[in-house]
C-alpha cells in the first residue's frame, strides 16, 4: 500500500506559506499502514496538476490531493480532474443544498451563486462531505489508482481527512502494519551516538528500519517496521528497544511514539491531578503556547506569566529586585525566583522559569546571547540549569521552551 | 530561471515532522527572481534520489536538496551524488580543518573519526561553508541544471543558503525580476469579494497573476508580476492596486509585501515609540509568541499575563471579582478589564486582551465554544469586540490571535 500527496498553490512555491497538510495527512496514512511515497507541492497551474496525476497513475494506490478547490477563478483543480478523468461537472442537488444551509447557518446571509456553485462536481465523483467550510471532498478512480481531492485550508481539510477519507481507505484496503518507536536521547552528538550503537544497528533484523533524527541538544532515533504480523512487529521492535537501553541507557531520557512534549506532559499532570504554572522571559510565551495547544490543558494548566520587561518581573512577578541587581536578570537566582514566585501567584503545584538571552543582540545584557537559565519549582523546592544554546533566536526559544517542558515532565515523573 | 526544492527524510514522510525547509528556500529563491516550479519530499533511498535528480535534470536551471547528509548509514544523499554524478567521495583537507576546529569550539571535545568524515566529499563539489553545524553544503553541476546539496536541520540549512548559496545565485545568472503585492481584506468570504472585482480581475494585463488566499477571517489578494523591467512591473502592480481602493476600499484593512502582522506591528511600535502588553486567556500565549518571535521586540513589548484560570485573572492580572461574578469570565467587561489592567500592570501605552472558549468542550462555561472577547485599551479609553470563531480549537487561537494584533495595529496607526 503506497501513497502519494499533492499540494497545489502557489503561495507553497513562493513561500507565503508552509505547508503542513502534507505532514498531517502522511501521518494519518502512516497510522493505518498506507506509506507515504513522496509529497509535492506543485502550482495552480492545469498542465502541472494533469502531469501530476499522470505521474502516480499506477505507481501508488491512492493520490491525495489538496487546494485549488475554492470558487475563484485561479482555482482549477475541478476542471483538471475532469479532464484526467475525462468527466465533466454536473450540479448535485443534494450538496447544493448542504452549502446553501451552511452558509445560511455560519453566515448568517443567503448564500451567493458562487457559493452555489461549489455544488458542480465532475460527474463520477464521490463527494465526501465538508462539515467546516464549502468546498466538498471527491473521490475518484482510475484503473487501480483512488484520486482524492480536499480543500487546502488545514481544518477543512483535516475535517475530511479523519471523518471520511481514512474510514473509506479502512474499509476499502487490506493494509499492512507499520510500527514505529522513537527513542530519544540527550546530551550527545549524532556521530557519539552512531559510534556508540553501531554494532547493534548492523545486526537490526532487515523489517526494522533505523532513521537518526537530530535535534538541538538532543538525537531522537526512530525504528520503524512493516508486515502483516503486528504481534511480531511490535515485539521485535520492543525487544530492539530493550538492547538499546544496555547500550545508551545513560543518555535515553524517554520513549514517544510520536506524541509532542506537551501532550505527554499534558497526559502525565492529568493522570496525577498536578498543576502547572510558568514564568518566561526570553521564551516570550511560547511555553504557554505549547502547554494551551492541546485540548483539555484548563484542567492542569494555570497560566504563564510572560514578563518580558525587567520591570515586568519585579511589578507582576515580584520577583525581588535585589535578586536582579546583584545577579542580574538572567541569572540561576533569578530564575529560580520566577519559578517559585509563579507557583505561590498561580498557586500550582508545579512551576518552570525561562530567563535569557535569545539574541539575536547582546544588547545591554551581562551574559553571551544564547545563555537560558531554567528554572524549576516542585513541591519539594526549587533548583535552575544553565543552557547555552548558542544561535540563532528562533532555535534558542524553541530549544528552551521544549527543554523546560522536559525538565518539568521529569520532575513530576518522579514526585 | 527555474528551480525546484528536494527534501529528504523519511521523518517527512511518516509525518513526523512538517517541512520548513521548502517554504525557507522557495521564499529565498523568489526574492532574486528564481520561480520555484515544484518543491517534492522523498524517501532516504538511493534510487528514489537518484530518479528526483534525473527528473529534474535539464528542466529546471538549479535544484536545492536538503537532508541526508549526517554522519549516519541512514543518510545517502552524498552516495547518491556521487553515482549522479559518475564522481567519488575524496578527504577535502582544509573542510576537515574546519570541522575539526567547529566541533573543538562548540563540544569542546576532540573530533572524532565519524565527525572528520563529514570532509568526505565528492570530487568534483564546489563547498559550501557550514558556520553551524559539520555537514558542509555542496554545489555541484551537470548540463545547464545547478545541484545543491545542503544539510536538512533548519538552522543549518539557513545559514548556507543565506551565506552561500543566494550569493553564488546572483553572481551566476541574471534573473527576472518577481514583484509581488499582497492586500488583505477583512469580513467577507472568498465568493463575495471575488463577485466584487470580477470584472477587474478579468481585465488584469497578461503578465499579472492574482491569488486568493483564503484565512480564517480575512481573504488576501496576491498579484504577482513577472519580467525583466523592474520599473514597469512596480508600476503596474501599484495601478491595479488603486484600482482594487476603489472597488474594494472598505473592506480592505492593509496591504503587505509579504510580511506578518508580528512583524509589521513591531514596525509600527518602534517607529512611534510605543510599548505593548498582553492579556491573555484563551489565546493561551500564541500572542504573546507571536510579538517575541520578532528579533528586537524588547524594544517595544513588555509582556504578556496569560491568565488561563479564572483565579490567576483575579491574582495576578487584579481584574475585578465582582466584574466576573455579574458578567461571566468570558464577556465584554472583563476582556475590557483584563486590558485596562494589563496596561496598569506593565506600564505600556497600549494593551490588547483575550478571554474566551476555544473548545473543543464548552466546560462550564456559559457561551458557545469559540466564543471571544478582545479587549482593547489605548491611551484614550477601552473597548470591546466580540467574535464568534466556531470550530476548531487552533483556528480558534490562530484567529483570535491574529485578529487582536491587527485591531491593535489599527488602533496605533490611527493615534
Amino acid at each position: 500500500m503506497k501513497a502519494a500527496v499533492v499540494t497545489i498553490g502557489d503561495e507553497i512555491l513562493i513561500g507565503q506559506i508552509v505547508d503542513t497538510n502534507s505532514a498531517y495527512i502522511a501521518k494519518a496514512l502512516d497510522k493505518i499502514g498506507i506509506a507515504v511515497l513522496e509529497t509535492r507541492s506543485i502550482s495552480d497551474e492545469r498542465t502541472h496538476i494533469l502531469e501530476t496525476l499522470a505521474y502516480f497513475q499506477n505507481r501508488v494506490d491512492v493520490v491525495i490531493v489538496t487546494g485549488g478547490l475554492g470558487p475563484t477563478k485561479d482555482d482549477v483543480t475541478k476542471e483538471s480532474f475532469c479532464e484526467y478523468f475525462d468527466d465533466h461537472l454536473i450540479r448535485n442537488e443534494e450538496l447544493e443544498a448542504h452549502v446553501v444551509a451552511l452558509i445560511e447557518k455560519a453566515m448568517k446571509r443567503p448564500a451567493s451563486q458562487m457559493n452555489k456553485d461549489q455544488a458542480l462536481v465532475p460527474s463520477h465523483a464521490r463527494i465526501l462531505y465538508n462539515e467546516v467550510g464549502t468546498a466538498p471532498g471527491m473521490w475518484m478512480e482510475r484503473a487501480d489508482t483512488v484520486f482524492i481531492s480536499l480543500p487546502g485550508v488545514p481544518y477543512e481539510m483535516k475535517y475530511i481527512i479523519d471523518n471520511a477519507v481514512i474510514p473509506a481507505l479502512i474499509e476499502k484496503y487490506e493494509r499492512p502494519y507499520i510500527i514505529h518507536k522513537t527513542i530519544i536521547t540527550h546530551g550527545q552528538g549524532e556521530s557519539l551516538v552512531a559510534e556508540r550503537i553501531e554494532e547493534w544497528e548492523n545486526n537490526l533484523p532487515e523489517f526494522i528500519k533505523l532513521a537518526y533524527l537530530p535535534n538541538p541538544g538532543r538525537v531522537r532515533l526512530r525504528m520503524s517496521a512493516r508486515g502483516t504480523d503486528e504481534a511480531l512487529l511490535q515485539n521485535a521492535i520492543d525487544a530492539e528497544a530493550e538492547k538499546l537501553k544496555v547500550l545508551i541507557g545513560d543518555i535515553i531520557v524517554g520513549f514517544d511514539e510520536g506524541e509532542t512534549i506537551e501532550v505527554v506532559l499534558g497526559k502525565l499532570l492529568k493522570d496525577k491531578g498536578k498543576t502547572l504554572a510558568v514564568a518566561e522571559s526570553c521564551t516570550g510565551g511560547k511555553i504557554a503556547q505549547m502547554i494551551t495547544s492541546v485540548a483539555g490543558s484548563s484542567a492542569y494548566f494555570k497560566g504563564s506569566a510572560v514578563t518580558y520587561a525587567t520591570e515586568a518581573k519585579v511589578n507582576i512577578l515580584k520577583v525581588e529586585q535585589q535578586l536582579i541587581d546583584v545577579f542580574s536578570v538572567v541569572s540561576s537566582q533569578v530564575a529560580e525566583n520566577m519559578a517559585l514566585k509563579a507557583k505561590q501567584l498561580f498557586g500550582s503545584d508545579y512551576a518552570v522559569s525561562t530567563t535569557g538571552n535569545a539574541g539575536p543582540l547582546k544588547g545591554d545584557s551581562a551574559v553571551e546571547v544564547g545563555t537560558v537559565f531554567i528554572g524549576i519549582a516542585t513541591p519539594k523546592g526549587v533548583y535552575s540549569e544553565r543552557l547555552d544554546l548558542g544561535q540563532p533566536r528562533e532555535k534558542v526559544i524553541e530549544r528552551a521552551s521544549n527543554k523546560a517542558l522536559e525538565k518539568i515532565y521529569h520532575e513530576i515523573l518522579k514526585n
